[in-house]
């Protein structure tokens, strides 16, 4: 590996920069974070002034503006007003001295925040179907009706009239090579992660894969980190395994790692949400990340990252995956396109490390031969034809026109009573309890509203512990336009009665 | 319920014999057999002549003749030259004595017939796609050249065009109700089995069924009765649940009940494929049938029953299922559809007990959700249009004529060394080692094959104990007519040689 010299040998370039593959500020954000990562450029230096760079790369200024931007979003690197961009000062060098805690964590109580998950599933398409209020405010739910389905139905038909037998007869238990290529390219451009197709498993979604990886990974009675407040879809997998569930508070830079290290440092797994973390919303810092992954390769641990909403992100680029900082081959990256597309296509796709590819993809066959191929072909042609690309896009901004409406409504008509806080990704916001409402139970404030058809789920629902945040959550993403408002009314109407 | 006088008194009739809904042949047997179950009519009574029957109960001499032979088949009754219909005289009243047993039986030996299933699995396209003799002999595998592809390509695009949110977001964890319907009405016709479309949960296949009831009903070193030989997928399930694997002998009459309770009478789960045993094509009897859930009542042991080919049965009328005599609701019934339409659909059906539907479809839906909806409503239409049907139909006459060729073929070719047995139904034949090969490893002379890429399997691979029959499956669905006898001629030569 050639190391250039002058104002960019800090940079070690495998291949020079030129067109082709991954977009060029990419590659060049991709070698600076390693330079930083790798400890050549430090904690505090200052970065060359991005016309000089570009001009000794053979890259235009836009083009070092835009890698350096992506270093911002992330925490790799700061902007100082006329003096240039540095270094973070905050890159974790030694890890930081454990948070005082709470000396005795009670066990986690999973009935009532499961019992609601599977309840709130099943109503899912009842909500949407409501004649009142329809899609007012199911959270994590898509909006389906914006999804080309007349294209679906010819890529479906097409890939189905004269299929070859790699198609009718499959026999690839990771999946479909051709889907799994196209993901694996998406997940670079699109997320920063470096990874051959075989190491990508699909599956059906999430939970299979936290499924696949308990079997694979772990033994009955081993101990794993669940963000909490979090994603109880994930509970009765962990609980179906045997694993011994250890709630770790999330806090505004995300999972509490040194928290968890001292509640158990011994895990095993951890389950995490970094990019916009369910369903508060925050986005794991660059500290926290490191820190998770230095405890990682120390302990011997696994780091489950669950990517589901990372597409909709409204402000700034998206960060890159935690995985794309995976030095150490501990990260199993899961991604679902049942979010993007549809509910009910219920497919995703697992991104094991290397060296546990091969046995995830055994396991797999084992207990379950081979994924279904009837969307899989299509669903490939959709990646390769560029119309997945147009339709998140397309969402996206139809998503970020909702959630401006939604926070309009709501500072009218919800004004003292809950604030709901912008987010610049996800499908939902998170509203807290104020004046009158503020020592209402939030439980109780979703059953009042269930009662008039609205649906709204309770942050206390997603808490193991009893010990977090209290706030309601809207989902945005499905909510008839013309019904938001009404809604919002109504809501005020049965809560201060 | 009232009982009718006169000749059919024994019949309980639940409603009046007229046209419409299930064939009315069927509902006399099903009348007829219940009243030998229930012991209105005992062990060698004679039963009314088909005219006088036929005449008091409004029906055709023929319908109720075909109710007889149905009963004949299972071997309900008997019919006597001249004199008539019997019930069976070995209709077990009492379990009869122990069979004497091996004292000690080995631990099974799962390595090599798991590691060769998955194998085997795999091996399917490339022997399907091999230049030589194209799908000779893998067995187990269904001709997918002749199923109508430009047909379910219409359907696929037809049920996505334009969806309701019934398709596109789904949201019944059990699978899509009217498939489930479709899959009820089936069962009902063609396997005898009463279900309601609740009790239906839509699967991937026999190992996702499997690891279901493992997961709902055993605890960790619960033991496991498998038919020996037996389908190694079902192993790599088992292990993976901590069950404890008894591998029970298959005779002529299929799985040995009584070898079973002697070897642990303590089970708490049988896998049997009662319609026609894997890999030895034989099938279950009426006594042993009764006698397999005689003891799973008294044990409170549950049954599995992989009915995964009963539709290509050739002579004869199928057998209902075991599933149709469960009186006691131990039996949880699973089909598949992968070997009717195509490999890659990944697509089956678990029939759970009444008591056991609900818990069943909450485990399913905590673990992994919702089917995914892609080909649900287009296999609903298949089975509503009658296309599944007339599809069932011709591969029936297609695979019934290629096992005849393979039996002619075998005759002249294979003369003195290896004798093929006709089956009355499946997708293989099993060979006998004769003359020259009498003494010869049956592993030995597939991987003798292998090398010519012929593809066979050995019976041995299926014997977890090392005890079972040696011999060979000649897999006959997907072979390509033209190869078949030049095949054959090269086996005779290499294992000569």
């Amino acid at each position: 590996m050639a190391r250039k010299a002058g104002l960019g040998g800090f940079i070690a370039l495998s291949t020079p920069y030129v067109e082709g593959g991954e977009p060029l500020f990419r590659r060049l954000y991709r070698d600076l974070r390693q330079a930083i990562l790798g400890g050549r450029l430090q904690a505090g230096a200052r970065l060359p002034a991005t016309r000089l760079l570009g001009r000794e790369l053979g890259l235009s200024r836009n083009t070092v503006l835009a890698a350096y931007e992506q270093l911002v979003s992330e925490g790799f690197i700061e902007m100082r007003h006329r003096s240039g961009a540095f270094v973070a000062q905050n890159l974790p060098i030694a890890l930081p001295p454990m948070r005082a805690m709470a000396a005795s964590v009670p066990a986690p109580r999973l009935g009532r925040a499961g019992a609601r998950s599977i309840a709130a599933a099943r109503g899912v398409r009842s909500t949407l179907e409501a004649a009142r209020w329809p899609g007012c405010f199911i959270a994590g739910a898509p909006d389906v009706t914006a999804f080309p389905f007349a294209l679906w139905a010819r890529l479906l038909a097409r890939s189905w009239r004269n299929p070859e037998l790699r198609v009718s007869v499959g026999g690839d238990s990771g999946g479909d090579p051709a889907l799994r290529r196209a993901i694996a390219d998406y997940l670079r451009e699109s997320r920063g992660i470096a990874c051959a197709p075989e190491h990508v498993l699909i599956v059906t979604g999430i939970r299979q894969a936290l499924d696949l990886a308990c079997r694979l990974l772990l033994e009955s009675g081993d101990r794993v980190w669940m963000e909490n407040p979090g994603y109880p879809g994930l509970r009765a997998v962990l609980a179906a395994n045997g694993a011994e569930i250890v709630p770790v508070a999330v806090d505004e830079e995300g999972l509490d790692i040194a928290a968890g290290r001292k509640q158990a440092g011994d895990a095993r797994l951890v389950c995490v949400a970094p990019s916009h973390q369910y369903p508060l919303g925050v986005t794991l810092s660059l500290q926290r990340r490191l820190m998770l992954l230095d405890w990682a390769r120390d302990a011997d641990a696994w780091v489950l990252e669950d990517d589901y909403d990372s597409e909709y992100r409204y402000a700034g680029r998206p960060l890159a995956a935690l995985k794309s900082l995976d030095a150490d081959n501990r990260v199993i990256y899961v991604g679902t396109l049942s979010k993007l597309l549809f509910p009910s296509l219920r497919l995703g796709y697992l991104i094991a490390p290397p060296q546990l590819a091969e046995p995830f993809r055994r396991l797999r066959a084992a207990l379950d031969d081979q994924p279904s191929m009837v969307a899989q072909p299509a669903l490939a042609e959709l990646f390769r034809s560029g119309h997945l690309a147009a339709h998140v896009r397309k969402m996206r901004q139809i998503y970020a026109a909702r959630q401006r409406a939604l926070l309009a409504a709501a500072a009218s008509h919800l004004d003292g009573l809950v604030t709901l806080r912008p987010d610049e990704a996800g499908l939902h916001l998170v509203g807290r309890l104020d004046g009158r409402l503020a020592r209402r139970d939030d439980a109780e404030l979703t059953q009042i509203a269930r009662k008039e058809g609205i649906v709204l789920s309770a942050l206390s629902d997603y808490d193991a512990l009893g010990t977090g945040p209290r706030g309601l959550m809207f989902g945005y993403a499905a909510a008839a336009e013309h019904s938001v408002e009404p809604a919002l009314r109504k809501l005020a109407e049965i809560w201060t009665r």
